[in-house]
């Protein structure tokens, strides 16, 4: 399969080689986040809800590098995203045998579970990994080798595999997974999985959930009792708001169309990036103020009448169409815009073809206006903003705008605590800063935006648990826990308000 | 001054000798809008508030063109905008001796009260015009042939003019404007302005305020004595949200900088339009589905589950990345985009320039990689997608969003009717059916979205009536009111709230 990605027992293995428990993270050098100390495990893991995972002593493996920042690992040079934040699960043993994707619209993301075969500490980790959806091929095709695999890094028998699915592409592409991995497809309701992700990694995971400050960039939220309620702003391509008042009580309050692939896809067309993390590299070195309308650039000044400083935007993108017109005003008084540009034109030829620029003369019979060719109007103003400024200020733009909506919606909804999650924030530094000082703006101080390390893969990681296989079990770690004993049957969701519990079940029995 | 505008007594005449009274408009064939019956203007003229012309039978004069667009009949072909509805006050006939101005971030907006002083009926008209922003100097040399002309116009004697301004620009340009004209500036806050004007517009003039929808899209709204509250939304380049209690009791709530800027830059930046009007009229041909991703584009199917059709705009612009990407891979396979594109700017220069095509040829030992260079990738990209198609996904994205906001605000601040003003509408139809719809579909059809026919000059009129000059009254039109009788002295402005009638009055004594 050329440009495909094989998750031969090699590549695997390399990832799982290293136990990166001395490497401390770079943005958080006071605490190293590989290691976790057994009372701060003891006082997350209070809430095991229906998952049977064994997470006793569950943490988060960390690579050096910048946390969220996704590693690219595939050999196809770009179709595949391995996250480098694995989570490990040293004291689970039982036999893994399901993987679970959600796949959206522009990303599909895959959660599975490994051993580490030639490692001679016990349990195993969760891998996450993430594809672009067009690509949706190699990420099936991944499933297939790892269900081919699994024998040898698990241990369960072939053809034991469950493939859960969730997200739009569960149903746009059931067949074509079915037919390829010739195995069931158990479906999932895209935002169950959501919140039963999100509600696992509040619960479950130390040092997952954090809050923003540029000052405290990554500030480990406490493991609280009462998570309930809360609002999960999800952002994919599109994003979705929901309100959760209980565990799997949820509903879709709104949303918004303008979410990362409004991002993604404007600035493919407005500047040279070729991937979501060049984007974000450019934003990160933009001035949006070269872009947008500050109300300084109205005023002159604050407008301090009704608080606004003058360096408040405005306008997202304001300064343009005027800059635009300016430029185009210039250059009709200097001689004519078309004749400047077909100069600008025929230099460039000269300089790579400089045969052809020694015949070339300039027609002095032009009959064209001195207004410049509408495309060449375009072209041209584009070539007076950096793609810097442009992707910085439709960052700043889109969070903002999702900032507020949020806000707006929590409080129609009485909502206090807000997860973003979301394959759009992939740990952007200014994109979590504009939306926790969204938040904190807009509520003046009493709401609070919180991240999680995992943001892209509360779907995945939802529909993951959703199944609950034999020999799954926490096998003792949670005896004081109170709402899960390990007496609970398989298939007995908590609050399951959709029969999707029971659907599991009837799958996993009809094999 | 090359490129300005003289408001030369012809050109003012010119719009004036015509009469309109027999033109019906063309969207609204069954009402005659330029004829008002004496008793909807007696129903209508029930809240005179603390203005004093004499609004006696003021109706708006159509032009046979469709409701808001604006008439271009500048000489220099683009800095000048005319309005078409001019709203005529046939039994004002005291001297009228101010203008009021009113600048943006992108327009300045401008009201005048000329006499028609070669027609034998009494009266006049309130004009209404706008310049781009980058050409004030345009409107301040339009100001200053109105100054001059307006001995003839008016009869006031010279010097009498007194300027009003708001907006940004009235600090920005201050000393410019209060230079060139050699008169005083006096200044007031653009909200209050906002305020003032749309009381006025919804109080005072008949057929002013509608309701939009698909089978009816003027739907005069009746008008109410009990006004407040209710909600302003303006949309300039910027978006203000206002909640307003009472007469000059206000409170702006909120904003999006997501506004009209967004939409004239971003599409400056990707379309050939060169103006506003350009951008909606291609926005009117477009297919947004080519260019956003909508739900059925991610599920293949509804979302029956939480009531999302498969048309639903899941993400703006989020087919956007996914086609190039597709569109590069294809160009890959075929043999490289680079060579491809090469060639095609090749054969563009043959066809322009035979003679310099002759000599060129194709290099074969070119040594660039087969990805396409970046920024010949995204002007692939752009290639892709049609400029109406992307201009409606835009105007759809952006109206949609502020529907939704300003649902929210009205919600938070219980509020049920939601005014929208400001520049960014025009009049045009999807913008307003955006608006409607999203304002039903979210408050499931309990608050309304109400539009005005001088959208525009909400700001510039409120300024316009905030002062209240010598000799103006409205001489007993308003005998049957309650709130303001002809006794009321001058600078007595109703609950205002913050000082400017003072500042207004002290500035006329100053004089």
């Amino acid at each position: 399969m050329p440009g495909g990605v094989h998750p031969a027992e090699g590549a695997i293995d390399d990832r799982h080689n290293d136990d990166d428990s001395g490497a401390a993270g770079k943005r958080d050098a006071r605490r190293p986040r590989t290691m976790t100390s057994t009372a701060e495990i003891d006082s997350t893991i209070i809430h095991p809800g229906s998952v049977r995972i064994n997470v006793k002593g569950a943490f988060i493996v960390d690579t050096p590098e910048q946390p969220g920042t996704p590693a690219n690992v595939s050999p196809s040079g770009g179709a595949a995203y391995y996250e480098t934040k694995d989570i490990r699960l040293p004291n689970h043993t039982a036999v893994i045998s399901h993987i679970a994707v959600d796949i959206g619209g522009s990303l599909a993301k895959l959660v599975y579970f490994s051993r580490e075969p030639h490692s001679t500490e016990p349990g195993g980790r969760l891998n996450f990994l993430s594809f672009e959806t067009d690509r949706v091929d190699d990420c099936i095709e991944f499933m297939r080798h790892l269900k081919d695999n699994q024998l040898a890094l698990n241990g369960s028998t072939p053809g034991e595999l469950c493939v859960m699915a969730t997200g739009g592409g569960s149903y746009k592409f059931y067949d074509r997974i079915r037919e390829r991995l010739g195995v069931d497809v158990l479906r999932e309701d895209e935002m169950e999985c959501l919140i039963i992700g999100l509600d696992f990694f509040i619960t479950e995971i130390p040092r997952e959930v954090f809050t923003y400050s540029e000052t405290d960039p990554m500030h480990f939220a406490t493991p609280r009792a009462d998570i309930y309620p809360y609002m999960l702003v999800n952002i994919g391509s599109g994003v979705s708001m929901l309100k959760v008042s209980g565990p799997r009580t949820y509903e879709r309050v709104g949303g918004t169309s303008l979410g990362g692939g409004t991002l993604w896809g404007i600035l493919s067309l407005l500047t040279p990036a070729e991937s979501f993390d060049e984007m974000l590299d450019m934003a990160a070195h933009g001035d949006n103020a070269k872009v947008d309308m500050l109300v300084g650039d109205i005023y002159g000044t604050d407008y301090g009448r009704i608080g606004l400083k003058s360096t408040t935007i405005a306008s997202s993108f304001g300064k343009v169409f005027r800059m635009k017109r300016e430029a185009e005003r210039e250059a009709e008084e200097m001689g004519g815009l078309s004749n400047g540009d077909e100069q600008n034109r025929r230099r460039q030829q000269n300089s790579s073809s400089p045969t052809a620029a020694a015949t070339t003369t300039t027609s002095s019979s032009q009959t064209q206006p001195s207004r410049p060719t509408s495309s060449r109007a375009s072209e041209f103003a584009r070539s007076r903003f950096s793609s810097a400024d442009i992707s910085r200020s439709l960052l700043y733009a889109i969070s903002n705008n999702i900032g507020q909506i949020a806000y707006l919606q929590s409080q129609v909804h009485g909502l206090s605590r807000i997860y973003f999650g979301g394959s759009f924030i992939r740990g952007h530094p200014q994109t979590m800063n504009t939306l926790s000082y969204a938040i904190k703006f807009w509520s003046k101080g009493e709401k609070q935006a919180y991240f999680l390390r995992h943001e892209g893969y509360l779907g995945a990681v939802g529909a993951f648990l959703k199944h609950q296989p034999r020999n799954w079990g926490r096998r003792g770690s949670f005896e004081q826990g109170t709402a899960t004993g390990p007496g609970r049957g398989q298939g007995q969701g908590q609050g399951v308000s959709d029969g999707n519990g029971n659907a599991d079940a009837g799958a996993a029995n009809s094999r």
